[in-house]
């Protein structure tokens, strides 16, 4: 195919997925659930043939020589498809924030005013080599009467297209309309920037991939786009905290999970206690096996196997069993480094002290900021959500968590009898 | 200044505007709401160097041949100048929505969770000729705890670099932060684009202005940008109609104020009733002196002075006294001609059919959708937000009239007693 044809085909998916999401607004909330329902049970129906698809990403991932945890991410097998159909079903159990009343008043003039939260309307999803994105997705999108373009990378393309067809065909049984569901078949590059040009078609984009994915999108979007960029967290040690408290949240902050976008990057430690809790904190870490880049003030009291920090690593989100960490002389300097050097993710401050707590959460300009809490509760899960599309490390729309509700925008209903200006 | 100075300058600007949010964030509504009567005050004092300036700019206009329209929209007075201060004055009154709490839940570990509204950060206006802009959108911006960068069209330069220097200089003497409000010198197109892909510091970008602005902007800016398109708004007038109400509504929809975005464009006429209705409706629209374009079904009914509409027509915004007509044979083809053809911003139906107006607002794909009321109530001031910066036609973070609340973010404040996972 030519890369018109490519656009032309591209632009035809857009076209019947806006048509879909007029569709889609008529479902109820029942409806939805049992078509969610249908959608889990094809999953399991048509195990064989998924794997089967999945087998041929993998010969193709080991032929091309991708890395052990790039073919780990591609392979699906029977107990992940099982995990997969039932998030799918967790997705139906999940209350429908679409059609709540979120505020309603009456003017003086007798109009009422309603503002009702209601779909987005069609959703591109722009992905990378997990396959299961399409079914959490597309779930995700449906369940909130949203039409969804997924666009997949080319390593995970058999499997993706064989995914998106039993969601399709499952639905479908259900009542699903027709494009409510569509998987873009082309994994060129071309492809997403037809995409994200087409803004007559799509009202949003949220690409679900590394840093170069996303600036990509960025840079060529017309449409509004949800960005889950990295976390670069922090947590800052005060002279008024539980120093054994500190270690136990700085040691799961950093090490419960190492490769996601809330685990902790920086510790900043007040010169106060700078001698009496590294050591605390060091022996921890060395068990741990954390290496630890500190400053000057900082490296004395690490032990011999820290390393000197430099400006990069105040910066880096390792997303590795590394941590920096950096003396202050003050709250205000500590605020002032997270606000400077941090992405605006996840921040914490470990104190005893309520009026440095809030000072610190107000000041801070982050999505989520924790007072004697680990930085890992940045998550929809432990938010109470249900479900969440990432963390979005936007300002506007959708800050933080992503769960349903933030998968919605909202219109205005006025009711009156007859009223003129 | 060479075209990188000129960038150099403006990511300058929005360095420092960074850097004014941070102290922002630390003012009370009390010091907000000073700040904001001092500028009032000094706009006022400064009222013979503000007109000064504006009269350079309305030689410049005379002498480039600026349309009548747009050197009245350019023009200050006296008069003018003072509604300009007692709008800030306004500003000051309403009620700050920053640090409202929006939920608070606990969750079964013991975490308090808190959403409360924050400040977006930095926020660009891009606007054109009027110089009111610089104030209104600089005291909404600076209400909500934003950094400011402005930049308006050349022919209000003058006037706008002496608003700008009057809202600095009174908001500085009773306590605001430097570079909150900045104005940038340059009007030439690359200065837009400069600010445009700055998104390391500005959070957000509001162009107010033409399509052609808006487009400009929307196809270079890396960072969120708050649409405010065209209304092609309508009415559907069902067989259950009350047909004096909906000739009363159609033609204050239409005729008290024809210029703006809320006006209304289309109406679509039931054929069960067009026999009965065109002609009270055309004699009402005659009187008012609006030029009347139907489609074959309507055309007989709506007497000499009514022209054939074609194709366009159902797509333009004529913000003038042109209205087209077209008649439907159902509610279901009215909808969907309105999801089709509008520009999902504002449409109402005339019906004493409660469950015929519940699937319209349900259906119709608009950001404000009416039952018996005038397309001009899609109004901040109408609906007693106090103040409105527009009416965003994206359905992404703000719909519809954008108060206050819609210059706002939000952020999470988890609270715990060392809780880890």
């Amino acid at each position: 195919m030519t890369d018109a044809e490519i656009q032309s085909a591209i632009l035809d998916m857009g076209r019947r997925a806006r048509a879909a999401a007029h569709e889609l607004v008529k479902l109820s909330t029942e409806q939805k659930n049992s078509i969610l329902l249908a959608m889990a049970d094809e999953l399991d129906a048509r195990q064989p043939v998924i794997l089967e698809a999945n087998a041929k990403d993998l010969a193709a991932a080991s032929e091309k020589g991708l890395s052990k945890a790039m073919i780990d991410r591609l392979t699906l097998d029977p107990k992940r498809l099982k995990a997969v159909s039932d998030a799918v079903r967790e997705v139906a159990a999940l209350p429908d924030p679409v059609g709540e009343t979120l505020s309603a008043w009456t003017r003086p003039n007798g109009l009422r005013i309603t503002k009702k939260r209601v779909p987005i309307g069609v959703i591109g999803i722009i992905f990378e080599s997990r396959p299961n994105v399409t079914t959490d997705a597309a779930s995700l999108c449906f369940k909130t009467g949203n039409a969804t373009l997924l666009r997949g990378g080319s390593e995970a393309i058999h499997s993706n297209v064989a995914l998106a067809a039993a969601l399709q065909a499952g639905g479908e049984k259900a009542g699903l309309p027709s494009d409510s569901i569509q998987l873009i078949p082309f994994t060129d590059r071309a492809s997403v920037e037809h995409m994200a040009r087409m803004d007559q078609y799509l009202d949003l984009i949220i690409p679900r991939g590394g840093k170069g994915l996303i600036e990509k999108v960025v840079a060529t979007a017309r449409m509004p786009v949800i960005k889950h960029y990295d976390g670069v967290c922090h947590i800052y040690v005060s002279p008024a905290a539980d120093q054994d408290m500190a270690v136990r949240v700085i040691l799961n902050s950093k090490t419960q999970k190492p490769g996601v976008c809330n685990a902790l990057e920086t510790v900043l430690v007040h010169r106060d206690i700078a001698a009496a809790f590294y050591p605390k904190l060091a022996a921890a870490l060395v068990e741990a096996g954390v290496e630890m880049r500190g400053d000057t003030a900082a490296l004395p009291h690490l032990g011999s196997s820290a390393k000197a920090a430099v400006e990069e690593d105040w910066k880096t989100e390792y997303l590795d069993l590394i941590l920096s960490l950096k003396t202050v002389g003050s709250l205000t300097e500590a605020i002032a480094h997270i606000n400077h050097y941090g992405s605006h993710h996840t921040d914490s401050i470990i104190t005893r002290d309520r009026a440095e707590a809030e000072r610190f959460m107000h000041e801070v300009d982050s999505a989520v900021v924790l007072h004697n809490a680990s930085t890992r509760f940045n998550d929809g899960g432990e938010f109470g959500f249900g479900a969440e599309i990432g963390i979005s490390t936007d300002k506007l729309h959708a800050r933080g968590p992503m769960g349903l509700a933030e998968l919605c925008s909202y219109k205005y209903l006025v009711d009156g009898e007859g009223q003129v200006r």
